[in-house]
């Protein structure tokens, strides 16, 4: 029988450690740019779990996983396969060798269900009893099953118009007993505000962002909790890519192109840390991103707030301005002004290149790959998918062996509008 | 670090035969019902693989399974994990060891992916271009992605009312170029007629099985597929019962109670086996029924056609009559007037106990499932998990360690509307 290609990391070689790239960065010639803003950050400690505020900026290239997170990860399907998509390659007809990890297994998303409940983790020890998160619906679903599973209350806010867009994973949130609000809300001044004002009626990431801070900082032992942009966020969700370092070495393989989705890039991270070290100079990292949302392209590299209100502090990152209000594309999670300060970082250094696509082109792409592999990304993922197809054409026009992997984060079962638009009405809004 | 629970069969241990019952049944003390009419029987040699219509009545006890057929089930995830529910058994605080079976990886269902890979092999195998099916929105997804790994063209018939209630797995399957009708159609006679007799407007499961079975008859090269009642799509399901039982091996347990629904038997098959063998004379079996839909308690057990328009032959089978219209239940699989003439049979013989429930109390069961072990099950399996939590709680009261195992067939997050009405509109049609 021919082999599975399905490279299995066993349960009890769970990582022990997260890789934190923070002190490494320093290897590009250039530390990482601090946060500004004293007031600000100081007032992070009462809204964010200190456990967090620490790892955010923690010197340790290792950082330890607690064991309770590494059996809550265990028992929601980790660690995940990695995959080799012999049937893509072989309807390309490329030579080149495609791996993903199936982070898809669970009905939010593996990537980011590995920061919530490490977050949640870190919310219920610090003393909270409440955990509170803004942001998109596979967010908060993810959010929803950590809370549910480490015994927190949750309250999630998301844009407005996502309540009826991505309807399921609200009514899966309830089901994890998550109260969900639509921003702008009546809950907090600045949702009040804006609904005053008339401005971003569906409401969006940032302003979601802003509502959940203002709810965390208002409510005693509430954390606010935030799935992007910050470093522990990357921290947790180097998990996959360790795991799937240990699988190439399982297989005597090692990645030429790592693809990310400019909102999972913590997966390339512990790839960078060896071409930082010059074990692997040759290895070249592409994030995607949404024409509609060109924030590595045409964002300003600067100082700006994480969230439309300015409550939080001011970060260094390529930015469309935080009162930007995005387009509705299908990827709700990519709709926000900045990417990760370290994103950021490694763009500026040439470490990672940029690719823009619009929206028919990857949900082409993505059904090529329902078709070849039997997944229906999520919507983040069809960008990296495009991607990963451009780039293994390539590789055969150029008679080269390439070795390319991505993560595969998430499906979109939840979220079928896009297709809906695209496959019965025959047309999407946004092209 | 405490134990995972999850224990994983390795794909090189994938089983080599499917288990078949049919000659094993006159272990009841009764021959299993041979199918009548025989013009109605020599007629399906032009719809049905012959390779199908061999198994539907093989002698053999194990009967081997394709390499091609077992490499794609691999590819498709295969062998699935079977999973020790120990949140649940803490929530529940029962002694009963509750043990699942995670047959929701795939975007369908991999217990119908798994009859479906088979079928769609030796359907091409057999000479045939294109397969047509009719039935659920489950069963057409899983056909779609085996027809599209195969390389056969297909069809598709579900209910009328499914087109909309049902949309993203209409979607999918549109994804993988299968073309989808909704039943009543005008595509066929059967069709036709019924749409012009006002009868059925939101169609049923029957009557989209009539019109598949027309449509394969009336053009060339095409084979009708069934994800339901015959003895074949029973023993290729059996797999992941023949998967368990090695899987228990494994850990050294054997279950004490096995649990079903109706559409799902083929999974206990196996462990019947080693009752019907006097290895296991105490294992009991559960079937769970809708109350909509009480076929095993208020259908007649005599000979009934398989489809609303008489096309197939008859079959012996508890049945609420061909022309029986059930109710809207979500469990659109479950809206048929018979079950398979093997489960019949063991219902007959006093081997399996039959458990009814409304829908209501299977959604509260679910959601309890959902949160303990972070899986929404599928409408059918919902039925499943009512019963298993009853069982565990009648172990506490009696201070058993029963084993109890069900197979987790399938989720519904391509199917929100049931939590709809009952989460966000507080009110379910059928209760």
């Amino acid at each position: 029988m021919a082999e599975a290609r399905k490279i299995l990391l066993p349960a009890d070689e769970f990582p022990k450690t997260w890789y934190n790239i923070v002190p490494d960065i320093a290897k590009t010639g250039k530390k990482l740019a601090e946060p500004k803003d004293s007031g600000r950050l100081n007032r992070m400690k009462e809204y964010v779990a200190p456990s967090l505020l620490a790892q955010e900026k923690s010197g340790a290239i290792e950082v330890p996983i607690p064991d309770e997170v590494r059996i809550h990860l265990i028992r929601t399907g980790r660690p995940t396969p990695l995959q080799h998509a012999v049937r893509l390659e072989s309807h390309l007809k490329t030579p080149a060798k495609i791996y993903y990890k199936r982070e898809d297994i669970g009905y939010s998303t593996d990537s980011k269900l590995t920061t919530a409940v490490a977050q949640a983790y870190y919310v219920i020890n610090d003393g909270f009893e409440k955990i509170v998160g803004g942001g998109g619906a596979r967010w908060g679903t993810s959010l929803s099953i950590a809370a549910t599973r480490i015994g927190l209350k949750c309250d999630f806010i998301m844009p407005q118009s996502y309540l009826t867009l991505k309807e399921p994973h609200r009514i899966l949130m309830e089901v994890n007993k998550t109260n969900v609000f639509g921003s702008p809300s009546d809950l907090t001044e600045v949702g009040r505000k804006v609904k005053e004002s008339k401005k971003y009626e569906t409401g969006n990431i940032s302003l979601a962002m802003s509502e959940a801070v203002e709810r965390a900082m208002e409510e005693k032992k509430s954390a606010f909790s935030f799935g992007y942009l910050f470093n522990f966020v990357m921290l947790h969700q180097t998990l996959s890519g360790v795991e799937a370092k240990r699988q190439f070495e399982m297989i005597d393989r090692y990645p030429d192109v790592v693809i990310c989705p400019i909102d999972d890039f913590g997966f390339a991270l512990p790839f960078v840390a060896d071409k930082l070290a010059g074990k692997k100079p040759e290895t070249r990292f592409i994030v995607t991103q949404s024409k509609y949302v060109p924030v590595l392209t045409e964002g300003k590299l600067d100082y700006d707030h994480a969230d439309y209100a300015e409550l939080t502090p001011l970060y260094r990152f390529h930015t469309l301005g935080r009162s930007f209000d995005p387009p509705m594309i299908h990827a709700g999670e990519m709709r926000y002004h900045g990417v990760p300060p370290i994103l950021s970082h490694l763009v500026e250094a040439g470490i990672v290149e940029v690719r823009t696509y619009a929206q028919t082109e990857c949900f082409e792409a993505s059904w090529e790959w329902c078709r070849q592999q039997g997944v229906i990304p999520s919507h983040e993922t069809q960008y990296v998918i495009k991607a990963v197809i451009d780039e293994a054409v390539k590789a055969k026009e150029e008679g080269k062996e390439e070795v390319i992997v991505f993560n595969n984060a998430g499906h979109t079962m939840l979220e079928s509008s896009g297709y809906l638009e695209l496959i019965v009405d025959k047309k999407l809004k946004l092209p």
